[in-house]
């Protein structure tokens, strides 16, 4: 995809800092971490969502996420990480090449440590189990 | 693990709204989302992180977690959706078996779109980067 950073990033027409590649996957580091050591996983291969990616390459990709994740964690001697991936704009997805990001976690980083959870009205719960299993 | 409430809901002795259920993997709905239709994937056998966590069982999760993303999307009429795994308190992690979050998102639903990145101080890039791939 000739506009796509990361695309331009896999030919070698933009730098990055790369800490892995192999035929079907390459890593690098965010260059606007969230923490230092913040690692960029994707497929060589252009996709925008996970949910038009196809399992094998969801499959390679995971892979090496684990083993980049790992990784990262000791190099960075982190406290925790963050295994995220996000989709489409109202995700916070800014990149439209799918892209799992591997964040180490240090104490009072000022990133996320809980989440604001809403527990369901009375009966929600079950209904809305069964509108996801009609969706399979 | 008879004191994880994860391991309590896959032999049934803590209910759940579940989603999906195979030899290896369990899916049901977090009971305190950050939106409606939030959904925990997670292997039938406990392990905390995704640093122990056997290649296979990732695999496992995975494949069952890009269709019950799609199922979350659809189901939910989502306009975007986050697939989260948190390792460790200092990265968010509350329950101690790990748990692949698929959090459906809305416009202005007050979860983030954006991230407090810090870009690096000249050469720091580089330098980090030799250190991660150091520890592979």
């Amino acid at each position: 995809m000739p506009d796509c950073i990361f695309c331009q990033i896999i030919k070698g027409q933009l730098p990055s800092a790369k800490i892995y590649e192999d035929e079907r996957v390459i890593s690098f580091l965010d260059i606007n971490p969230v923490n230092p050591g913040h690692t960029l996983v994707i497929p060589k291969a252009h996709y925008k969502t996970i949910f038009e990616l196809p399992e094998e390459e969801l499959i390679a990709c995971m892979k090496v996420a684990q083993k980049i994740a790992g990784a990262v964690f000791k190099g960075t001697n982190a406290a925790g990480l963050n295994f995220i991936q996000n989709n489409l704009r109202p995700a916070g997805q800014h990149v439209d090449h799918i892209h799992f990001h591997l964040i180490p976690r240090f104490p009072q980083d000022n990133f996320y440590t809980s989440w604001p959870g809403k527990p369901y009205p009375q009966g929600e719960l079950e209904k809305l189990a069964k509108k996801i299993i009609g969706c399979f």
